[in-house]
């Protein structure tokens, strides 16, 4: 059934090729769908579009859907072009005319528009807590562990030094900056599109604040051709926040992987987090975490993906936008699942002890010597002489620990300060 | 069943993270691990690691299972991880011991290498066939419509006098260059990766130019570190040459549409390739041309995608690989399923007759009057003069009809030697 | 003078591949360079480091510097390898051994982090500021012109009514949204980063909490490899925010360019925002909003850019990060120069007004008429049916006004609540 | 001078705007803008469109301008647009009315598209060169290190026994690929463009074949219209083959990187290859290869940049194109630094010699060792286990040589053929 058929037959092959996977995406929205039909058709009965009779028999077929959806009860069919339809059809075999009373005031744009809003409010708020949980439990092994040192390199060369305290708590600290970029998403997905029907408004009497308290909208997107415009550029909004979160995500799986190389040898994975190889006996590979590593890599793609798709596209609706859903959806489902994985593996990371023992570190505490020298009175440029001339001679003497004191630093981790932060960003 | 397993039970969470949904992706691939086998098994036997009663029947088995694969009769069940676990156990509950030794000398890494290298050059050639065919249509449009005007724009502003013959062989010889990028790709694919197995190549003494011959490639990719650091590579290349394809097609769709708004009204499209409004009852949307531009926009991310993937990984595998099937294979067949209903489509297009006959267009012969000014004497820059005072004055008359001479020219299409040039790139 | 040379000499070739154009493009960052070295001073004379004396004299160094700064007397010459040896040696030519001990407790790293932060601050502040002055001119001109009807499309179709009150508003409405990237970028580089040293901290006993109130930073980036790892982080989400700029300014670029079109002629420009054409008398080209357009296009590539040259590096500096500078900056330049000609044009578009007298423009109160049916009393599907019949037959009648009601339509656009929105956000 | 002005003076912020760096872009194209103009100057005395006089002193003219842009003599003021208006007025002074006629039959569109041909043409031959040198050279450290032993990873794993032979001859086979991709873009540009003129042909009788031959291109682009849309599209096109040799050269820094990490130690750089820190003494920083990789990595964000200006833009010109030229030509000259300085750098990369002593790679010859059990007869599932288990045992004795056989393995590099198969491709 589509809805604007006329008689003549589309070809099955442009049908195939129009409707896509959309019958199978769109089942992510369906509960969304039947919230934004609850509230439209109250706001129907509100203004006098619907009787009183109408509208509860509405709602109340609706509840059922949902109540339907919720237990995986509820498909749509290849005779359905997608939620909509499916949906629609559903509330006319039940209620007759009272069904097909329900499209009033409303196109099929206003309405995935405010399906996908919903959605993407409740997924950015499910990927927040996770981030949440992400940042307690790496702010547990940076407490736990933050005593043990470890190598901090730059150029890929041994540097300073470093703790797994500093580590674990430098990704937490990060993920923040994520959480400010979920708030900015989050907000700007909370603005009621509804009632924006084909992208200019209708010429119905809707009452557009009332479906906007009915749906938990923070404000509405007032303008209908700014709420079309949102399509494409709200999921635009949300891919730039989870790939703030993944770009974070996927740092910290890199640091896993070269870790786990025997070359640095300072973590550790139980069995059950690692894989082998089919002619290899020996080996465990980190696969959990270079596949979060590739997978929040691809997740930082999807942002050009919804670029090129609606760029240099004149304002008004466009079916090139129907594709934004087939990126966007399964990305979300990725980055969730590696947010999950993370948050089940790092409880497991193992950590070395004695990592500085090998004299290749031995280097690593010079400037802490030099600065020792400076504090002491000598002139920065000279000690830095000093020590390269130790070096040259092999006269220099590791300390093997550190001793700093500044906010931040590997003795003075702020961890609460952080956590504090933490609590104020979310 | 995992190759690799040790005794050590592998969590459920993690196996399905890690697996993902390879099952699914690699029945594309189940037909060339088959063929790989094949040419594997009896290269095993030419060296002597297998018997030839062994080569015989793995041969034939294999056969089985391929025509098992071409009927559909082929499936990976949860208990596989993967097309080469499944096909390993077939043959080893049919064949015992001989079906175990099918593995020796190479690892699941250069099978899905010479897999998707297989895989990659069948689909290069159909595409290539596609786009041969829409440029044969092009032609036949060029051709057919040659006569008939169309305004040509600069900065969308009416500018010079163009012509449907103009339109659509433009388009044609603009797919020649995608040829060229199809075929660089193809000669990058044709390269033999059998026998690099984990990317370090094997202490058997394998004959991988016997493979090489069997499989029919043109050559073998030599070095196995050079080899395995085709995955990715070969991805890459063959999405720049799909995407050359895509931004051909995807701007020659944005001209279609922009064609059919009522303000331009240059072409038609029937019906069935047409779809309505849910509220407009007076629309002919053209979806079928926006969602091949959609599909085709977003095909082009498909190489960032994969560069933001593979970039800044040290050299050796990583099991970020295994993600590059999920974007690239859909898109492979959205690419043919967009060239099909263009194909499909495009002789259905219709042009309208009469376009320069309203007075918008008038300005359009501007410059040929100014030219004929020149070719009578006057210095361009006086005739430009001139020719911008009667526009002034509006005592500008137009031509209405175009004498080009020139090679590529409205009146000289040259759609011969653009065949040629086809020919000679195909 | 490099500050790292130890008496070999580096290869000239290499020096000015590795170098770049750092120079130049240092020359923003000089100003909070000097600034950075003051609150750096300062604290150093706080936790007793420096002397008073020495404290006072390199501050007003510091400060003759900024001045010199300010009225374009800096250079970078080529014996100086970046902005901050070129600072250091004119304290140190200045005050000898004082100007040596500015270095202390610090690197060049979280220098150029901190003056990178502060720049950038500035800098969201000042687009912010403009994005502004461009939503208040866009609701001027959707007050100025709220009665002017316009057709809508969708598809490129003719749709329904719109009018420029809903298309300059529209725009303005969505730059509420850029706002609030813009501020959530703003918060997460208004951290202090300076301290950090190398990226791992100091053993020095410096005091992080006096100079974040000293650069007015809101907080301080705790953890030293969080407040490293910021960079590249920073930038791309700068980038992130402009992207969302862009991306509404370069959509309105391409609806004034299509508006301007003759086959649309819905807005004029006049002569001194266009460009003529060196062949075609006639032609008035819409060259500023095509700039803005591509400009802003290009912008948006800048986040894959800054992506691909930081992902996949494991945390700690690589000099990779060193080439962020070179993409960003200009970005930056351009964003603003871009928002700058808008602000300069946007005034200057003068609006046609009587386009719907047009005859293609019938259809687009069909909706409207349909409605009327539907509030009448007969159900959607039916009235829907009836105006269909209506166009076939050729009978249909057109009203060609509006009177919607609804929040957010063209006959209730409102404006105030619109602007208490950006009030609320800004 | 804007050879459009009509008396009409433009706003000076809107000229600065419009032009923007494209007179000094321009110089680049200069020689070419001057080449095209001989070849253009000759066709049209061939076509009687100039006598034979002035056909000769403006080709003398030119000549002339072209061994001043050699010299360094030539620039671009301010009080001309661009390249083709600063020659045509050096025409025009030296020539008087014989210059102004140089204009006939041509656009700016088509003067810089074959500019851009023809400079593209060039750089893709040197950067072709310069990819040989490199293999060369890479060749020559693969012969010289054959026997070098190194560990070969999978997931960041030790994995396997490799070599310097295999490291050194694995770059260099991938860089055949390029060679083939930079074919394909050569190819692509070596069609004239010439006499498209504003992008839909002249009405002058020109002979376009002419120009073709003059000006060495292997054939023209027929179809003016198609020869238009080049613009953007050749770029794009040259843009990926030179992602195409980026990412080669990319990966190649990364090993470099990684591999002189103290923690891998598997090569040296001389000092004046390393730079140091301003406060850590004991640094020698790969800088060169990390700003080999991040440049690399940055130039693999130009077709992006590309796509995002020309994408969803109908054909036909559009002003936007202009800003092509601003990342092309810069992203050029980068990858040739790059180039160069790796082919400058690679001959002083010293190898280390005992690497497998250290007891953390004793693993790596289990395959090995497991093969040679399976050569022998033992089934491989039931030698995997068995090697399994010597190495839990700790049991495990490591032969610490390969005799691998095959092609392309440690002990049959296949150099020759190596070098064969560049031969063809190149």
């Amino acid at each position: 059934m589509k809805l604007w058929e006329k008689g003549i037959p589309t070809d099955k092959q442009i049908e195939q090729f129009t409707v896509g996977n959309d019958r199978e995406l769109d089942l992510v929205l369906a509960k969304y769908d039947a919230l934004g039909s609850i509230a439209h058709t109250k706001m129907l009965g509100q203004i006098g579009l619907l009787t009183s009779e109408e509208t509860t028999s509405l709602v109340d077929a609706l509840n059922e859907i949902i109540a339907d959806i919720v237990v995986g009860n509820f498909e749509i069919e290849d005779s359905f072009e997608d939620v909509h339809s499916k949906i629609e059809y559903l509330l006319t075999v039940k209620l007759g005319d009272a069904g097909k009373k329900i499209h009033t005031a409303r196109s099929r744009n206003d309405q995935v528009l405010v399906d996908v809003h919903l959605y993407l409010k409740d997924e950015l708020k499910a990927i927040k807590e996770q981030v949440k949980t992400l940042f307690d439990l790496l702010m547990e092994s940076a407490e736990k562990h933050q005593n043990v040192l470890l190598p901090g390199y730059t150029h890929l060369q041994i540097a300073m030094p470093s703790s797994f305290g500093m580590w674990f708590s430098a990704y937490a600290e990060s993920f923040i900056d994520d959480i400010t970029m979920l708030n900015a998403a989050s907000k700007i997905v909370d603005q009621n599109p509804l009632g924006s029907a084909a992208g200019y408004g209708s010429s119905f009497p809707i009452n557009r604040t009332f479906t906007t308290q009915e749906l938990g909208f923070e404000t509405l997107k007032y303008n209908a051709v700014a709420a079309q415009m949102s399509r494409g550029k709200a999921e635009k909004t949300v891919a730039f926040a989870m790939t703030s979160v993944a770009g974070t995500l996927s740092k910290f799986a890199m640091d896993v992987c070269l870790y786990m190389s025997q070359n640095f040898d300072f973590i550790g994975l139980p069995a059950h987090l690692t894989t082998g190889s089919s002619i290899m006996p020996h080996k465990k590979n980190p696969d959990v975490f270079e596949l979060i590593r590739g997978k929040c890599n691809k997740i930082q793609a999807l942002p050009y993906e919804i670029t090129l798709i609606t760029n240099n596209l004149p304002s008004g609706y466009h079916r090139d936008l129907q594709l934004l859903k087939e990126g966007l959806f399964p990305a979300i489902q990725n980055l969730k699942a590696c947010l999950d994985i993370a948050i089940f593996s790092i409880k497991d990371i193992t950590v070395k002890d004695h990592i500085l023992e090998d004299k290749k570190y031995d280097y690593l505490f010079t400037v802490d010597t030099l600065n020792e020298m400076v504090v002491a009175g000598m002139p920065f440029r000279d000690a830095y002489k000093a020590v390269a001339e130790q070096l040259e001679a092999g006269t220099y003497k590791s300390p093997k620990e550190t001793k700093h004191t500044h906010e931040g630093s590997i003795n003075n981790l702020c961890l609460d300060a952080i956590k504090d932060k933490m609590k104020a960003a979310f």
